[in-house]
């Protein structure tokens, strides 16, 4: 099955997680589609001076793969500048947040794997 | 954990699956970092005039995520032309295959999910 851009369904989050500003989450695929091995498979796009807030997984272990701009990445209370082509692992037990430093969008792909 | 591109493995494949001249993989994450629930997370980029040969899944589920240029994709028998932005998504059981048919590299996100 091809997906086209179009037909996928877009988010629009304020303060998510806590964070600031504003976050979009173009759903690359949906859960059904993930056959309950992930809950989410999106793109998110985290605008200049937005961010995700500090949370926590359980059962569950999250990807972030920078496709583009940058931002610092708090792994677990350890701030890390990250930029396009880093991957920040976030596994079960662990806290992280994201926020754009930057005057670009920081583009993530994310996916969060159920354990 | 963070990780940069230049500590990632990298492996150069000709003919991969039976394709057409070579494939690059960049190893975005290791097996070890998925549990056991996915046993390939990598960026692949395919040269212009390359492609990955026809194969089939089983027990398991592909996600292609076109990062950049353009090409052919075979899914299970329908050649459809794809793009940056576009998901193709191969269930267990069906075939596909991909082939850059443009002048520049061809860049997909690639994970197999276990199922």
């Amino acid at each position: 099955m091809v997906i086209k851009p179009n037909s996928m369904r877009r988010e629009n989050i304020t303060k998510m997680r806590g964070g600031d500003g504003e976050v979009q989450i173009l759903h690359l695929l949906e859960k059904e589609s993930l056959l309950g091995k992930a809950r989410l498979f999106a793109k998110l796009t985290v605008k200049p001076g937005s961010s995700i807030g500090l949370h926590k997984h359980e059962n569950e272990f999250e990807i972030f793969y920078v496709l583009s701009g940058e931002g610092i990445f708090n792994d677990n209370g350890t701030r890390i500048t990250v930029q396009a082509g880093d991957i920040c692992l976030t596994n079960s037990g662990e806290n992280h947040s994201i926020e754009n430093t930057s005057e670009q969008n920081l583009e993530l792909l994310a996916i969060i794997v159920l354990l």
